[in-house]
């Protein structure tokens, strides 16, 4: 159990560090906020630092272990660095501390999942066409799972048909919460839809590479969480109507999507989980400035009632987080990911309510101002609080931690 | 400690109630959302619907009692009905089911404050020239104490200079949160200045009336609370440059700023925590709903996991709630407001935690659509976060109950 | 909704105020510790204090109204006052403040439970030979219905057998949790028992008079409750062997045990609860008495850290507590049980908690004495926290408060 | 951060582990309950247990590196087996699973406390004396440091006198919850007196072996946690009058009682910890049985309400702190104690607040039994709440860590 990273991690972790911290940092507050819910751009200047982090090489980071040679072949730098997600972990953190860092680095969800599972199931046409414009950064994708008329906590809900037609797949039905559809380069949904429904549970749905301008897809409306809409990337509704695939965009085959959405979210979650961890980390470093810059009834905001113990309750649960993820992430290097399901579903109930709990202290310390945009605060928190749901809600993650922790003593179900 | 509300209170109470379910409610989700950071406008079915409110006698039913006739021989219905805060506690919850109802019913913070400051403190001719039209719902009003260079939790903190110059004052300095300032209809503002730095820490502040359009007041820009901007209200940051107002738009003279705020805090305070109640009740109403129409794993939502036992905290915490409020109500009513210093601190701390609490678990129930604008979940949620900053922070208001509780032990501070 | 008490219970609640504060609180700390697991005896300096309460007519101030013409014919003083369960509950919160009061004014669990039982649903006969003595404090008694072999929070679990056999029924079967048998005066069981395994769910068991002393009855051991056996009352571990009464010992006649047990519970929830209300304002005074008492790092303990905070939340949370619990009695008073049913759960639910958390919070402020018998903050909070089991346990009444909540949205169950 | 144990560290947990299922568990409900406030025995069945332990080489496990060769030469297996922090954690771990093993394997605190300030501190002639038997299991020890007449969170209100008189130091005041003193091998105290109030506030104090026997020294009582007395250990409240021992009796000289006493409570606080990691465990396996085996309404106890997700939650927070605690241990070995301040202190909050929220939880699970001495969880559950207050309570070690955090902001205090 050893988390002492690479020294080429070691390396890279700083190196992002301090790109955030020279180029990133300073640009955030001068970006205009972002006007509402409507069709969005990416300022120029973010453009321009996504070409600077990816000539210092700092692109791609998440791609796994066991790819870096074939893309490194192809793509340079554009490769990945070849980390574990261990490795991987520390970089993943360090990408949390600004809301802009992991686009800037090519290693924003959704384009991440999407594209290892193009790297993990896609056939070599569908790597061609879609994941190396994703590695390139030329496009942004989206991924489209929940619905709005069912429980989506239950994925075997999900209704939308991805009906099997000759060497078509016929697309009917609606999604929401579909990440990253607002992005002005997103050119590719991944859809997930119910393709045979009499067979098993988790052999009835299909996973189907759709290009944005398919005709008969059509998003609807763009939603907002806690009035914020995440611009550039953005969640929409989106509707299909009677959309037609090639067969071939059916990844790894039709009703393989339960098998293959499993594997693409172990990794996922360790980086969702390390970015709060760095987000809970850049909330307490706010909270002891202003604690200790601030004054009110003749002493620092830190030194008045309970705010030392509640910066110490944040520092323990931000150190137990990072090493609760820091063992997945080594469990999911050394055992796979199967035999790391509660520890990945363990990490997901953590992070976000760990994160929340010491955004909630940091705002509060702020005053007033933790509340508006002129500090990261409000965002983080309703980001926080979004991803308890995103990526199924706590009460699932649970719900399995509980169901592996019991059948050591002998329960089936 | 009789809490029954007499018979003209429940009948408002019904009547309330039953407008916001027949006239309020279906216009709710009609409403266009609001279009962020700018002017807004009031659409007119809601201005109908303040006129209907109106003529059916449900209008400044916050004003408290000992002043009806006054009004009602001056304005007819508008006047209020004569309600204690014990009566019209009850009334409060209702409004709070819909963030409309408040300002339909012409009972809205923070002109119901303004209102009760002029009424309590303001001369004659202020009361002629700001009190009427606002009780009349002519205009609009805002209150402008937090300032953003300073811990204004210590509002002896707030610098904003109002110095009298002769039979003026002149006012420089600025302030934000400066709530109701982006109302079409706004007129007037209630600022907090600094006059004579040499007087008892409590005697230094004055309480100015000035108009908007008063040369010098320039709204320098719109806060979002969590992405919300609070349309048609808001929030604003207003500096104050060389603001010259005649030296009688002090109210009740200088130097009387904090016995002034400290008044129109109680009743207040009863107004916003039993709003939070009605806010919270919807919010289990809609998350019983939720519950029970939605399936997952093959049983409602609201059978999985410890969701039944989320419900019963949530009842026995709104029942807490509204009970400590009506105590809160009634001791103001029978004892006065020193007398009620650490009831109303206590509903101050407890009211948004509450309702917090219970819609996060609305929100968690209802998945994806909890947190965007399609239900009223997700604005509720922040709305009731900020309230635990809004009018001093939880630890300013702990702080003043346990310095009484300690008091009762022989505590000198 | 009126919750002023009347009069005459005003000047009760005072008079046990002043007993426990001139008699009991000295003789508390003068009294030997029991000495563990055995037979205990009472002090003859509690016996006195009994006597003198007595006289005072401080005496089964808990029998309900309607009842005390009856007694105080029978027995002047000793026929309660006739008090509400409004009424009652500011004594019963009196009398929690120490542990030797409720025993001291006659108005202790199981005893009142028991009368109540008794004066309800027992038969002139039955009144006379037990009801008489226990009202006159010339025995105790116990109640035994917790079995060690099953889950008794669901208590159709019971698997005790009470068969009808001709003019007897006979007992077979095993409890424990059966407080009270181990005090010496102790001279009636009141046992629930199942008699008709084929009847419906809730007539199937039968609560019947076992006199200590009848043949079969025999007490296995005492157990504790964290450490505290509870002397001079104890709770018992009891097993019954072809334990023979006459049938006219069935209260109500068979099967009716579940009838019996709910009315007998709402009562004696609110005092257990207001009781509970005592013991946590015990616990502030004395971590208030505490913390401005000792110093440590320069300070009075009471300004160290997130101290004061912890004193206004203890105040919020008994404040409210209280009022939900003289709700909960109001309703009883006014409405009936059945219709009672949420409120007296969610009391049930409240209670323990928040008495657990204030007296964790006056341990803590302790130190070390907060752990050791020489305050009564470890006894209190070891009961507090057992008491979130007796009775039913938490998560049972969250059940009851849940589905009565849902089935206001329709939900069959 | 390597926290994967040696080869040998692996070796020792596993046969300590499986030494306390076959030998230890079988044992533990075999013996007598304790019989309360007096002096106690050590069971011969106890005695015999040792032997064997220590016949495996299961002895003194706890002995820090470095150390191993000496110990080894003069007591063969007697002297430990090297084990560094991070070595040992896990052994530690397997020892909290059941209350008698750590005196098995003698490693029991206070004696391994003591031990470790007898090898780092002591002279030979204090290690030959006191330190010998001690590791032999010959003799047992208590520390005496907290008393009872002044907030002892903060260690310099001391004021026990240790003052020197030519060749002698002279003891005169008291203390409490002297851990050990009821042993009846206990043969040693080391006590903490004010030996110079001139000198600097960390250089005050003295550690003085005592001989229990000296002249002077007088147990006037043994004090209960929560109603248990915790034999055959105990804690004693002991006073001094002038007791009188040689000047060579002190600890590394006079005034370094605080700095021994810092490097004593690293590597205590981290067994401390992870002992508690081995009862939150073991708790959690008590509830996954007891919820699996009894059945409610229907269904196993497990699958009731939000039982599922508190096994989650108690998952979640016990494998958090064991990293939390390894890495702790990881830390001291590889920095310091003193760069690793922080980390000691954030476990000692951590652990038995996790512990307590575990075992609360197995013991609301098993119902009456939980609160009985017939599971382990009811001493656990104290026990756990115990540690909030021994070695400094959950605020001042709050304290510490804020203050570290807040220096790397600039913070001087």
């Amino acid at each position: 159990m050893d988390f002492t990273p690479s020294e080429r991690a070691a390396e890279l972790t700083e190196a992002v560090r301090a790109f955030i911290r020279d180029e990133i940092e300073p640009l955030e507050s001068r970006l205009p906020r972002p006007d509402g819910d409507g069709r969005w751009h990416v300022p120029e200047e973010v453009r321009e630092l996504r070409r600077k982090a990816r000539d210092q090489g700092l692109w791609n980071l998440f791609l796994p272990a066991g790819h870096e040679g074939q893309y490194a072949a192809r793509y340079g730098t554009r490769g990945g660095a070849g980390l574990s997600n261990a490795e991987y972990a520390p970089v993943a953190e360090a990408t949390g501390w600004s809301f802009l860092a992991p686009y800037v680095f090519n290693c924003n969800a959704p384009d991440t999942g999407n594209a290892e599972v193009l790297l993990k199931y896609g056939s070599p046409e569908q790597r061609d066409r879609w994941l190396d414009p994703l590695l390139d950064g030329a496009i942004r994708s989206a991924f489209a799972m929940t619905e709005p008329g069912v429980a989506s906590s239950d994925a075997t809900n999900m209704r939308l048909t991805a009906v099997v037609d000759g060497d078509e797949v016929v697309l009917d039905g609606r999604k929401w919460w579909t990440t990253g559809v607002g992005h002005p380069d997103c050119r590719l949904l991944i859809v997930m839809g119910l393709t045979d429904p009499g067979a098993h549970r988790y052999s009835r749905h299909s996973m189907v590479l759709v290009p944005l301008d398919t005709p008969g897809v059509r998003v609807e409306r763009m939603l907002d969480t806690m009035g914020f809409f995440d611009e550039p990337f953005g969640h929409g509704e989106v509707s299909f109507t009677n959309v037609r695939v090639p067969l071939s965009n059916v990844i790894a085959g039709p009703g393989r999507a339960f098998e293959i959405a499993q594997g693409r979210l172990g990794p996922g979650r360790v980086h969702h989980a390390m970015r709060l961890v760095g987000l809970a980390e850049r909330a307490l470093h706010l909270a002891c400035e202003r604690g200790l810059s601030r004054t009110a009834f003749g002493k620092p905001l830190a030194d008045l009632g309970g705010n030392r113990e509640r910066i110490a309750d944040a520092r323990i649960a931000i150190n137990s987080l990072r090493l609760l993820i820091m063992h997945a992430a080594w469990k999911l290097d050394t055992e796979g990911p199967l035999a790391s399901m509660s520890e990945v579903s363990q990490i997901k109930v953590a992070a976000p309510n760990v994160a929340q709990q010491v955004i909630d202290f940091a705002m509060q310390i702020h005053g007033g101002a933790g509340l508006s945009s002129d500090f990261p605060l409000a965002h983080a928190w309703t980001a926080a609080r979004a991803i308890r749901l995103a990526d199924g809600p706590d009460e699932v993650h649970r719900g399995v931690i509980a169901r592996i922790e019991l059948a050591q003593h002998g329960a089936t179900r």
